[in-house]
């Protein structure tokens, strides 16, 4: 990997002197390579349009954090006219023809090789960025929208009246609207079947073929555990999560939480906060990114791990490498790699043995003793619980793959027209009696429980299981280079870690496309083994087996 | 007034019937008359592109108030990119040519007199501001800007070390700057001097010899009364507004006045809320209206009337005409009518003897009988101390004009070049002298204590204290119509006074200019004996005299 900074290109460049003169020097390993000013005016041109996507787009961020947290009811209506407009003009900033013909000129250059490696990454990523955006027709993109806001009606509708048939007209539309786009964006992008263009919206490169094979070695192993777990004489006494704290106290507890892992949400140099919502998520860039979580007072662990996993998003996104702010390489890597961020945090980390030895002690503070009567295994038993359920956002680290498995399992045989949409409801029903044991009693519970497919989401699910599967693979690799790790954390001590996923994974950015970024940092390519191995490892103690 | 709403020509114009005959029909008081369908689709054009503006303008006023209220300190690096960005397109939005194609086209049509007096006035505003924003020349905008921020820090400097030399060389460049713009404006507006091209600005078609007319005899009449208010032996007794008061406590006081005046912050249709900065202000339009407040622990007062003061501003923005939402006509005629609405909350009605009469009760239950000693009167007395003092924005309602009117005089000289810059400091203490009797120690608390200055805001002082005058020649009115307005108050019922100013002064939005919709409103031109009046009655009863 070169190691050069851009920023000093930028700013030599910046100096009159060179200006004057056709060929500006760059700084690469000591050693100087001439690099057309010709070509670098036109990168110039290109990242500032770039930045000002980047930037743009950080406004919408904004306008929909504040949607969910502080907006009056009624200020809807306003709302919705804003993120209208804002849609608009980012999509006439996506599409701007001069991005085309700025993307051509370095592209065509005769010098475009001596762009390095971050450079020519930066251009690869707008160009990516501009073909989806551009090849796709304005009717289907038109259609698409107004569908999807169709389908997600129908689909609150056909929920609360537990009736997949009120959902069913509107999704059938929806998915044929995708499978058009999948089908243009398949020749885009050059994938081998149409579902894999959209999986590569979420996690590029990654295929269909490849992640079924990854999922059924997966699928293997967790059910193998699975059934140890379940079959265990030795289960967890769960009452301890349902003692009643009040929200004030929870708060306080979130506080403490933040502070543990480094995400200042209170110095005068804080560049995070923490707000309320139904559904907790993380939202910003760099300097200003802010996670929310959900209280509920007779459930108090909820709150303490989606602390934890959307710190670990926001621990991402407030780490990237800072000399590459607003260029396309300062953005997250993919959505699976962005998952494997915030599951370490919650499950490696939050539900570990070490992390509660520190924290149980903490927690019991500031509770006022609420839980001085609690055994450290105890706790780490029942926060660790492993049981079957039908719902995806509740369910344990060994099931929650299987829930993933089935809905891509699903997706991809959806997108091959071997099951239509009219068969999904019996298609997820057998795969849940068959991998998970449960028998789904109505549709809501089942394939109308995820807002996903309603939206247009098709090709997401996947990177929810892979982000589990790097994250036990940068375990294994962590614990290599950090063996004392858990006696770190005991102590109260996260930096070692923090700072080992930020060189290893946030510093890099978009710099690589996930297997590859797995590859350069573990040396391995993607490895189920590793997750397996940790959750066997885990389980086999929790439960012994 | 034609009473047509634009609504439904817009409407009936959707119809495809109508698009392909050429001219199209418009309901005016139940007759019909012709409008071009060239003319209405030009018009139509222009209004699109006015709304677009609108809402983006809007977008710019949420990242101001988050920056103000929920912003992490870091994001500021993040926030200043933005706000750059978003007044960057702005600017393109507003000085589109095709703004001044279409306005020209619709202004020189042969039917431009078949549009009604709405539909004029929307083309009129938007043609005002296209002028005004284009009309100065890029390198004059830019260089202005630029000097507004370095004005800026030179005035906190120079505020901090109590030291005008620090500020004067950078305020000098900035007003030599201003006044080449008012030279513009001046031509552009046709006002008889430049400094009234900037009153224009903030007070549509008022000048400064109309302000010093105005003013002369405002400050005859304060003087006046400043004098026995000072004099009198009845002076009250301030104690009580130091009691101590938890914040959370006030939280709920403020809460208790928003449901007061009608201003929702907490049901499911709200479109308000209240949040905490250092500076009170309110910024929305219509469906999401916000206001600010700063709790003091032991000046409980100020976050009651900092809340009546915002509440009152937030009424206006949100009880402009439903109908004229989006469109220039749709938004608050001038400054001085926007501060005669708070203005109006705040003292008229909030600082009255009847208004503690119904809420004095509520505040001692809220405050757990804190204030069950206090007697009506001593309350009433005390939150209408007559002092003078050398700073504006503690001023009461008496001296709280004279303020103002010394910082009129001085930018009507300043830019008459009458006075210089260097000398302000001196006309400044001079003045506060001559009309408070109050000696200025240092230029701190004197020439340097407002931020409008360094900000670039000349021309916007006057509108303070036109606010005050509006706000009394509307009571007169008020009390003609709703005689028993204060027996209404009394009994804590709001709803008469909240209504009346709707119809009369929220709902007309900016179809009016200022001048223009006090004559409407009243019957009458601009006249200062009603505030004097007003002023009159309460002091000589509070004080004695």
């Amino acid at each position: 990997m070169v190691k050069t900074k851009f920023k000093e290109v930028s700013n030599s460049h910046k100096l009159k002197t060179y200006i004057a003169i056709p060929r500006i020097f760059s700084k690469i390993k000591g050693g100087y390579v001439m690099v057309s000013s010709e070509l670098m005016n036109e990168y110039k041109k290109l990242m500032e349009k770039s930045k000002e996507i980047i930037i743009f787009d950080s406004i919408k961020s904004l306008l929909e954090w504040d949607m969910q947290t502080k907006m009056p009811p009624r200020g809807i209506l306003l709302r919705s006219q804003q993120l209208g407009l804002v849609s608009q003009i980012e999509h006439k900033m996506i599409t701007n023809p001069e991005i085309g013909r700025l993307i051509e000129s370095i592209m065509k250059h005769p010098d475009y090789d001596s762009l390095n490696e971050q450079q020519k990454r930066n251009v690869y990523l707008v160009k990516k960025f501009y073909d989806e955006q551009t090849k796709l027709p304005e009717r289907l993109v038109v259609e698409t929208a107004k569908q999807e806001a169709i389908a997600n009606e129908a689909w609150k509708k056909g929920k609360a009246a537990k009736d997949f048939s009120v959902f069913k007209p509107e999704l059938e539309k929806l998915v044929e609207l995708k499978k058009e786009a999948a089908e243009i964006l398949m020749k885009v992008k050059e994938t081998p079947t149409p579902y894999d263009a959209l999986i590569d919206i979420f996690e590029p490169k990654m295929t269909s073929e490849m992640i079924t094979k990854i999922f059924n070695e997966l699928k293997t192993g967790l059910v193998s555990i699975l059934e140890k777990c379940v079959s265990s004489p030795k289960q967890p006494d769960v009452s301890i999560l349902k003692r009643k704290i009040p929200i004030e106290v929870q708060r306080k507890i979130s506080k403490e939480l933040a502070k543990f892992i480094g995400y200042d949400i209170e110095s005068e140099k804080a560049g995070g906060r923490i707000d309320e919502t139904e559904h907790p998520f993380t939202t910003g860039y760099y300097y200003d990114v802010r996670i929310t979580t959900h209280y509920y007072e007779d459930n108090w662990a909820s709150s303490v791990f989606s602390v934890l996993h959307e710190g670990g998003h926001a621990l991402y996104d407030q780490n990237l490498n800072p000399e590459w702010i607003y260029q396309p390489i300062g953005s997250p890597c993919s959505a699976g790699i962005h998952e494997s961020q915030s599951r370490f945090i919650e499950n490696i980390v939050g539900r570990s043995r070490e992390f509660w030895l520190y924290f149980l002690p903490k927690l019991n503070e500031l509770t006022n003793n609420a839980f001085s009567d609690v055994n450290l295994d105890a706790l780490v038993h029942a926060v660790n619980l492993v049981k079957p359920s039908k719902i995806r956002v509740e369910a344990d680290e060994v099931t929650y793959c299987l829930h993933i498995i089935i809905r891509f399992e699903i997706e991809r045989d959806l997108f091959a027209d071997k099951v239509s949409v009219a068969e999904l409801p019996q298609v997820w029903n057998e795969k849940y009696k068959d991998y998970l044991g449960v028998k789904i009693e109505n549709d809501s519970e089942g394939v109308m429980q995820d807002i996903h497919w309603a939206a247009g989401l098709f090709g997401y699910f996947p990177s929810y299981a892979l982000g589990n599967i790097y994250s036990g693979q940068l375990l294994a690799k962590m614990e290599k280079e950090i063996p004392n790790w858990k006696e770190q954390l005991a102590n109260g001590n996260f930096n070692s870690v923090k700072q080992w996923l930020t060189k290893n994974v946030h510093s890099y950015g978009n710099l690589y496309d996930p297997a590859d970024l797995i590859r350069i940092v573990t040396g391995e390519e993607i490895n189920v083994k590793h997750y397996l191995n940790y959750l066997n490892e885990k389980y086999s103690k929790l439960y012994g087996f």
